[in-house]
């Protein structure tokens, strides 16, 4: 059985998911071909546009998410889902404010990679080039639907948006009012379409569209990555995890160690930078007092034999803590012997986004650097500064944990790819 | 019901299809965390050394290649396939050559990307490294097994090996040397491994190995290619079609114009950087010597009513000529009116290869190279130049007609990966 779904407001038969995928991917390539075609100014300026039209459309966007907030009461969504769900004007001018900051970003489009000429004459180059057209399916945050959209923009890149369902009216006032500002500047909207159901199979369409979107960005919850890792055909540029490890050396500075992993831990307990098992070595003379920093400010911690008997207020860690991502105040704590064993625990049990170490010693950080097989390595420092703004790259799209294409925070460049051009003379191959 | 094999020569039990792939990826894993280690030098030593291995082992490898031979007369494959199979002295020389030339190319890994300094003293780079474990699924040429293998070592990476059932018997001695040549100086074989059934459960194993096998490269015919694009779970480099198409521009010079064509469909016609459709434009004058030119050579051509309409021996294409890759003396040609229906035909039927146009004149020239949304897209010159060794990047893996991560001839580069490092004095996040 196909399931079909309501039609656009401009077709007449209902389509099927695969079909509507497809009719919104083939209006996407097409605005995308324009997009390519565009100066650095003039995506600049377009950005400019829809900013100011996201400030325009004040009363739309807060009337629509008024509508998404009350349908969410009655659903009885959580307070903290209806806090992200919610807009006033403060955080629209917020969001309107960061499309005008990534129009400030420098354009990675263009840049010239790599340029040879060969010995028969023939010249080489390799030129960035937007990738396409970019999917990105994500959850309750209404703000993503401007930021998505300005980064892929920024890069040359129509985007496909598909919003959670208590989301819906207010992804759809931001969206019009985005597109609106492209239009402004003669530019189609279908570059910034959203997916107007919230039938689930559109996403599976979304999912299997390959050679009609280019990749594909999940944005949210562990549950909504792991179906479209699972699931997709299309390229995913996705992070599942965040197991992030502090391990303190023999050789740390002492409350140098207590207050980056205070810091790792603590600072804000939910992102995906935070240190979520913390590795002492057997040979560091301070960790009693660094777990009782910890625990001092709140922190529950689950460790081993050996940090059990460091302070009586650390619990029994169970196997499956290791594996624990506890976006909380949570941490496992193990006591560990030497770098080859802090090393040996983080290969088995990191999910490969940031590690870090505290060390004085030059040797043991630059080991540590080299082995340690994550998107990014620390050295004396918090593992929250694992953010794109942080790293000096703007807004990101995401902080990936595979291992091709993009690694760590993934901002304009991320969304680029390059295409060789070769310029020749009537060379023909001998 | 779970398909059993053989178990390997130090087990005991039967392993299933997923058991094997894990113990072999287990310890590919672990032997490639050896070679990440290794330096430029040390890298390059080793694969001298599996050279002379290869050199040494000449009797066992060609015994090994001539039971593959009797086998695959008996089991009566054409002779197109035997002579693919076959090797004699002079091959086995030129594979063993074709690793000290891999050994003889720039390291990538250990290359700093980028670095920067953030204003609160963080100090970021981006650093080269390999990829991981690498898995090869390959039909019946031998000298894949060497050539993948020296590739995947010269890069710091280890190789899962999954060749053709015709070629077992050789791919084993190869494979046996190679490892030999690593023993020799100190590196585990493992590094480099090859599946020892060819059940093909395994190949559905290895597809959905993801955290096990970091990447995988099928090369092999089309059927080979879209099996493993359709079912991996692990991110694959692939090329699928070369349906590559040179456009003959109003303003191209007649004779330029005659010699590309003649060499881009008829110098090789198997390969995939050979022309499948000719566009001439309409305002083009000696259309007809180019259409005379390519059938004197013996070229099948088949065209529209235009096409048709300036050589009598033009057959009439079907709609399905224009999405056909040939590979033979065979060619579809249209007559188009002008760059804006050459590029539209190009959109509509491109395999996103190679693409090429020959025209004097440079305003057109550089919008093709801009519009032509291909891998590689090339201005007078001959598609066939579309490879790694023709671009000057050594021997290639193969060429990717993806949109991710790596474009057109991929080599060492397109092996590696990256991650951030940074370095703090003991930052923590405000």
């Amino acid at each position: 059985m196909t399931t079909t779904i309501a039609p656009l407001a401009d077709t007449a038969a209902p389509l099927s998911p695969e079909a509507l995928v497809e009719q919104l991917a083939r209006d996407g390539r097409a605005a995308q071909r324009v997009l390519a075609r565009l100066s650095d100014a003039e995506k600049a300026a377009a950005l400019r546009a829809a900013a100011a039209a996201l400030r325009r459309a004040e009363g739309d966007i807060l009337a629509a998410n008024a509508r998404d907030i009350a349908a969410g009461e009655e659903k009885g969504l959580s307070a903290a889902l209806l806090d992200r769900l919610r807009l006033d004007p403060a955080r629209l001018a917020g969001i309107a404010d960061a499309v005008d900051q990534v129009a400030a970003l420098p354009d990675p489009v263009g840049e010239v990679l790599s340029a040879s000429e060969r010995p028969n004459g023939l010249k080489l180059s390799r030129v960035r080039i937007p990738i396409g057209l970019i999917g990105i399916i994500y959850e309750s945050r209404p703000n993503v639907t401007a930021d998505a959209a300005a980064l892929c923009l920024r890069s040359g890149n129509a985007v496909l948006l598909r919003g959670g369902s208590e989301a819906l009216n207010s992804n759809r006032a931001i969206r019009a009012a985005f597109a609106e500002g492209l239009e402004s500047v003669g530019l189609p909207p279908a570059a910034i379409q959203l997916v107007p159901t919230q039938d689930r199979a559109v996403v599976g369409a979304m999912l299997t569209a390959a050679g009609l979107i280019d990749m594909i960005v999940p944005r949210g919850g562990k549950s909504l990555v792991a179906r479209v890792q699972a699931d997709a055909r299309v390229p995913v540029l996705a992070h599942l995890d965040g197991i992030c490890h502090t391990y303190v050396h023999a050789a740390a500075d002492a409350e140098m160690a207590r207050q980056v992993t205070l810091n790792a831990k603590m600072r804000r307990t939910g992102i995906c930078g935070a240190m979520e098992t913390l590795l002492l070595d057997t040979q560091f003379p301070a960790s009693e007092t660094v777990i009782a920093s910890l625990i001092d400010a709140g922190c529950e911690l689950r460790g081993d034999a050996r940090a059990q008997a460091l302070d009586p207020r650390v619990r029994p860690a169970a196997s499956e803590d290791w594996d624990t991502e506890y976006l909380d105040a949570v941490l496992s704590v193990a006591v560990v012997d030497g770098v080859e064993a802090a090393l040996e625990h983080i290969a088995a049990h990191s999910s490969h986004h940031t590690d870090a170490i505290v060390t004085d010693d030059a040797e043991t950080a630059d080991r540590f650097l080299s082995e340690v097989d994550s998107a990014i390595v620390m050295v004396n420092a918090s593992s929250q500064f694992a953010d794109g703004g942080e790293f000096g790259l703007g807004a990101e799209i995401g902080i990936a944990t595979g291992r091709l294409h993009a690694r760590g925070p993934v901002a304009l460049e991320g969304l680029t790819t390059y295409k060789w051009q070769v310029r020749g003379a009537g060379q023909t191959r001998p």
